[in-house]
Formats: structure tokens, C-alpha cells, sequence
């Protein structure tokens, strides 16, 4: 094992917790050799007998009688250094790291390929979901049309109680950190990267296709009040949640990470708290979804245990390395990614006006200039000659033209503040 | 392939429909050699080249180039028969097949390790939903706590449908007969048994323990009334959901099938209409939930071709049969079963009784004279002298207790019908 913070810890409790039913199902004994990690002191709660902890990476790498390297550092480097020579070094790997699998897919399986060696990554999307191997496996029959998901659980849990409790975004943010369901810098979660990473994972898998992360769209939480969260709910219906989404449009891949307005009787709609869940459709089975904690040392551990016991098993039977857990190809025909601009949705627009007459006329004069038709407008708060706000929603737009009426819109003298944008989910 | 029915015909459709995708995964083609079914007149959309279907099932059995034998006709026997043949003549096995699992695990799963062949069934239980290798994978590190599910579509709408449009039961069974969401004798749904049938599949894999369908407690949901429905919901926010519930309690293994109340927000109360799902509760993974689809031709295809695409892709790289999808060991210290008498609840109890004084106190002081707390009453209509349905909950009480003080309720002259006992789920 590389990496002894939270997650490791979990995984040698789990180890030893159930020690009897996990060696049952690999059919082998799991022996923890070594563990690597900066920090030398006792780990709370988990007693390694002396010697097994260990500050050089390369006591790991280099051991002959390590078949596994469980790599749990996260980020970048050295973790794909860590996991590449692992691989070389004729290693399996079973590692938690969305932001290199993310980043280095291609480098990664490939080289797992060349090496005939396995990488599981479970733990990496989902928490303790068994997301992954569900659609590589379970629904590998099915053209994927579309994943719909909630994949990080700190801005669901912060948007979840901004509804549940009408509170505004900083107060749930700030309670999010001290339940400890958001870091310290918790901008990765806010602002969608963290989603991102985990969507280019599920991407791969269900298209054979890695998107990297600075090409799927990504827009965050922060700018959303508790005021668009009771109009969204009391007004149409629905709830603002955190989605990751990736459908094939028209020959071309629309993979995005942003809040969206989802009907309220969705399955996704119902997820709230820290749950998260993804929603695929497959051109045979329809609709499946699967929830469940996406965060917690325990989930974690859960799902990186079981990608142990099945490499285990593999190792015993002779077959590791020849049933790879990704079907793993260079894809020499990728689909192009949709841009932003081409997507089409209906939209929930909130503007800051002065309040005076003419002002929802001439907001409404530019929309229309621009082929957009509004479905709906509502001003709750009348004070003659105040910023308020204005919430419009629109038929079914193209984002492009949407934008551009917006950038025309926040140049009105009477527009007071950049005006939120946010899609709705469509019915289906 | 043995049977050409409707799921037969939409593995067929599925396969070529998606043929690309599916060589690509399994890395090699897939070819549909020999089609037995007794029925040789042409399939509704399925053109079966001349030569590929036969009425002898030898002709599928004995054919040496076969190397996977998909069965496809239901019912014990002769599909247990042709399930073991093909084994023993050195085939693997797809199987949608769940009553003959059910009843014959040890046989066949014995039969498939001694020939070292592999027999995948993922569409027996919840069709498409890839339930069983997310159970025996991806949550292998687990000792799991409960699984609830809800594994019969036909009862999950019926008792949607009386809920949703407030309809008795005889009325939304008749509509789920016209639409085709039950059988023209669906008494196997109605009763239990084929949720039972399930059950004892995700007990097989979740537990290691057989437990025959015999052994499973078993109650249909015939009993339960219009108001039944809106009583739970309007007085205690319940749904009345059909469930499959298998959980170890105090050393023992409680499995039963039976309609309970559930709480709305429970995760398995918003599984409406024909949907089905299963929430397990892992040690280290906490609640995770699978849901989808639970019939259907095209869901059943899916999971029959993933298992398909799994096992050609093991027999490509030589790994089929060393890697059984079942750690399958016979269990030399299976759990007791756990007695229904035994099991501890809060209970809704519908009693029919002739409206006039003295009634309720007759029948708590039954309660109270077995121990038994009530925590509600309700009497809703009021007609002197005539039958009226009284509702009581109680506090959590013995199974054992509540069916003695029914049985002397019952006899009550006051008491005008059979009591209706509803199980009340626990709100965690």
C-alpha cells in the first residue's frame, strides 16, 4: 500500500474486520506487506506491527512478493509515477485516484496493457458504489445513450440543505465544512472539477473514450441562492442538483458538469444529502440507477477491498492479467465533443433588475430577437426603484443563442448583476 | 440457445443490433449456432436463417462447436436436465432461469465447479439490473446486513396503481393483466413465490446458504384494500411496498416475502410502477440501491447478453471456467432460519369489526394481554351496527404474540373477518 491517510486506514480495518469472509472469497490469504507512506507515526485506530510501515515508496515497488500495489496518495505525481512503475515492475494495481486515471487514462491502461497486468479503480467513482464494474459488465450489452449523475456529495449535500432548510449557499458551505463533507480549500468539490474527473472515468468506460478533463464543461454551485431553490421547487416543481452528464447528441459526445433544474420525480431528484447515485440509459435495458454514500472512509474502503479480492482470486486462479477489468483499446475514432454552445435545453434564467416598468419588456424584447421563446416569468418581490429579481424560464433554446441574448441582456442599463443561468433537466 | 420465447427472441434481436459493440467488448465474434425450441414457425422479427432452429434440443446439447448453452425455456424441468447436460458436456450456461436456481442451486452450482464450467443467470433476478455481480463483486469486502428489495414487477404496480389512483385491487390487477404486466395466471406473483424464487438467489450469492422456496415465508398481497393504502399514507406517510427482505438477526437468517408499510422517504417506497430495486446494507459500504426495470424482453436480453459477452471474452483468453462468477462452496455451517414468529416488528393491523361501544377496548385488551403496545387507532367510518374496518399500529412487538392475540380477536363475535396483519418497516 501506498498512501496510509483515511482511506488506507479503512482498508487495513477492513481487512482485518472481516478478515474470514474475505479470504473465503478470494480463496487465498491477503497478506498486507507493506505499507509506504510519509507520515511513520501509529495510525489511529489501526496497530501495524513493526516494520510494515516504511517512508520509501520503492520498499513497496520493489518487493518481489508484492503481487498488488494499492495506491491511495491521490493527485497527479508521483501517484502516476508510483502507479506506472508499479505496473512495470509486473504489479497489479488497484488504486482510488480519479485525478490521474482522469488525466493519464491512455499512458495508464495502455501500460497495464503491455505489462498484461490489472488496474481496478473502483473506489475512484462513487465511493463504495459498484458503479463501475456494473457498467463495463452488467451492461455491456447496451449502447449507452446517456449517464445522468450525482457524483460528488459535498455540493449535493450543500444544495440539499439549502432546500431542505431554506438556507443561503455560504451557511450551507460553511456547515458542509464542519460535518467534514467539504475540505478545507473545497473549491475541486464547488467547482465541479471533482466531477469532472470522475465523469471522464465513466466516459471512458461507457464509449471507450477518454475525454480530458479541461474539455467537458464545468460550472459550479456558488452562484445559486435559496431563493432559486424555492422558486425552482415551489414555482415548477423541480430541484437544482449537482449533474454530471454525458449523452451522444446527434453523432457527438455532450459530456458536462454543472446544476441543473431535475423534476422532482426523477430518481436523481431524490438523492439528497451526501447520496450519490448515477442514472444511465441503455439502448436494451432503459433506465438503471445506483445509489449510495459516494464519500466516507468505509465506502471507500469497500470498494478498493473488493477490487483486492477479485485481483486475489485472479492471481490464485492463474488468470490475472488476462481478464482485465477495462476493455481497454485506443479508440481510433472518437466522437467529437458537442460544444457547449450547440446544446439545446430549456433554461431558467434569473436576472437582477431595477424595478420599474418596461424593464421585463425589454428583457423579453431581446429574447425573443433572438429565437427564444419564454415559457414562463415570475416576479415575487415588488420594490419600485430596487434591484430584484426576475426569474424567466424558456422553451426548449439553443445554448448559443441563449447566451448571446444574455450578454446583450447584462449590457442593459437596468440589469444589476450578472444574470444565473441554469439548465432544466428534460422530462424524460 | 434452448427456447425462442420472447426473451429468446430479444437476446437474438439484441445481438445483432448490437453486434459491433458486443464483438468489440467480447473481442471475438459471437455466432448463434443452434436454436431449439419446440415452436419451429418463424419468430416476430427475428429472421432465423434456414437450418438454425430446431425441435431437438440434442441438436444444441450434443453440437461440439457450441460452446455456450443459453436456456431460455423457464420451469424445473426438463430445464434442469438440459442446464446439467450441458454442463456435463463441457458447455457454459447463461440461465434466466430462477425457479430452477432457486431449487436446484447446490446440484447445479456443484455440477458447474466439478466440470469446471461457468453458469452466469443475471437476468433471473430484477432483469436488466446488474444486481448479482454488484452483489458477488463489487461489495465483496462486505458483510451484508440486510438486502430489501422490491423483485416482482406485477405486485410493484398493482399496488402502485391502487395507491396513485386510489383503485381497489381487483381493478388495478385486471389493468395489469390487459397490459401485459401479469400472466393470465399470475398467481405466482400474486402469492409470492416468484419473489421468493429471487430471494433465494441473492441469499445463495449474499450468504453463502441455499434456502429452499418452501422455506422462505411467503405472502401475497391480495388481502390489501384501496384503503389500506390511503390509511398508511395519509394517517403514517407509508407506502405499501411488496418486499423480498433477507437479514441476519441475532445469529439467525430471517428471510420472508411479504407487502409492509415503509416510510415515504425510504429509498425503496419511490420504486413505482413495474420498477424493481434492492437496497442492501453492507457493513463497510453502508445502503447502496439498484433500480431499473425488472421485466421486459429487451432488459432481459440485456443482462443475458452481458453475460454472453463475459463468458466469450473468459473463453477467448482461456480463463472460462477458472474464474466461476460463484465462489461457489458448499456452506458447512449454513445460519438457522429464523422462525416468523420470531422476527420483531411494529405492525398495521386492519380489523373488521361491527361498529358499536365496547369494540375497541375488547380488542386491546386482547392486545394488552399479549404483550402488545398500541401506538394508534384509527376508526375512520361510522355506522352503528354495521362492519366497519378499525386500523391499529403497534409499538414493536413479537410476531408470535401478535398471531396468538389475532387468533383470539378473531373469534371475537364482534369481529366480522379474517384481521389483516401488515409488517411496518423500521425507519433506518
Amino acid at each position: 500500500m501506498i498512501g496510509a491517510g483515511t482511506v488506507g486506514s479503512g482498508v487495513i480495518k477492513l481487512l482485518r474486520q472481516n478478515r474470514a469472509l474475505v479470504e473465503q472469497r478470494a480463496g487465498c490469504e491477503i497478506v498486507l506487506k507493506r505499507v509506504a507512506d510519509k507520515d511513520l507515526r501509529p495510525r489511529r485506530g489501526v496497530g501495524l506491527r513493526p516494520g510494515l510501515l516504511t517512508n520509501r515508496v520503492k520498499d513497496v515497488l520493489a518487493d518481489p512478493s508484492v503481487d498488488i500495489v494499492v495506491e491511495l496518495i491521490g493527485g497527479l505525481e508521483p501517484a502516476r509515477q508510483y502507479i506506472l512503475e508499479a505496473l512495470r515492475h509486473g504489479k497489479h494495481v488497484v488504486t482510488a485516484n480519479k485525478a490521474v486515471l482522469a488525466k493519464h487514462w491512455d499512458e495508464i491502461l495502455g501500460t497495464a496493457k503491455r505489462a498484461s497486468k490489472d488496474i481496478y479503480f473502483e473506489s475512484s467513482v462513487a465511493g463504495g458504489i459498484p458503479l463501475l464494474r456494473s457498467l463495463h459488465d452488467g451492461l455491456s450489452a447496451n449502447r449507452i445513450k446517456s449517464i445522468w449523475g450525482i457524483v460528488n456529495g459535498t455540493t449535493n449535500y450543500i444544495l440539499s440543505e439549502m432546500r431542505r432548510r431554506r438556507i443561503e449557499y455560504p451557511v450551507a458551505l460553511a456547515e458542509a465544512r464542519k460535518k467534514g463533507y467539504a475540505e478545507q480549500d473545497p473549491s475541486f468539490d464547488i467547482n465541479g472539477i471533482d466531477a469532472a474527473h470522475k465523469l471522464s472515468i465513466l466516459v471512458a468506460i461507457a464509449f471507450n473514450q477518454s475525454v480530458p478533463v479541461e474539455k467537458i464543461y464545468t460550472e459550479g454551485i456558488s452562484r445559486i441562492t435559496r431563493q432559486d431553490m424555492v422558486t425552482a421547487e415551489e414555482e415548477f416543481g423541480q430541484v437544482i442538483k449537482p449533474l454530471a452528464i454525458a449523452q451522444v447528441e446527434a453523432g457527438e459526445l455532450d459530456v458536462r458538469v454543472h446544476p441543473a433544474l431535475i423534476p422532482k420525480k426523477h430518481p436523481i431528484a431524490g438523492l439528497d444529502g451526501c447520496l450519490n447515485g448515477v442514472h444511465f440509459i441503455g439502448d436494451a435495458v432503459g433506465a438503471v440507477m445506483f445509489q449510495g454514500q459516494g464519500a466516507g472512509q468505509m465506502c471507500a474502503a469497500s470498494a478498493v477491498v473488493g477490487d483486492i479480492i477479485y485481483l486475489a482470486r485472479n492471481i490464485r486462479m492463474g488468470v490475472a492479467g488476462k481478464v482485465p477489468f477495462i476493455y481497454y483499446k485506443p479508440n481510433p475514432k472518437p466522437l467529437p465533443l458537442r460544444q457547449i454552445g450547440k446544446i439545446e435545453s430549456r433554461y431558467y434564467l434569473r436576472f437582477t433588475v431595477v424595478d420599474k416598468p418596461g424593464v421585463l419588456s425589454a428583457i423579453s424584447g431581446v429574447l425573443g430577437s433572438h429565437r427564444i421563446s419564454i415559457a414562463s416569468a415570475i416576479q415575487k418581490e415588488n420594490q419600485r426603484g430596487q434591484k430584484v429579481p426576475v426569474v424567466m424560464t424558456t422553451c426548449e433554446a439553443r445554448e448559443a443563442d441563449i447566451r448571446k441574448a444574455l450578454q446583450k441582456i447584462d449590457r442593459l442599463p437596468v440589469v444589476k448583476d450578472k444574470t444565473l443561468l441554469l439548465r432544466m433537466a428534460r422530462e424524460d
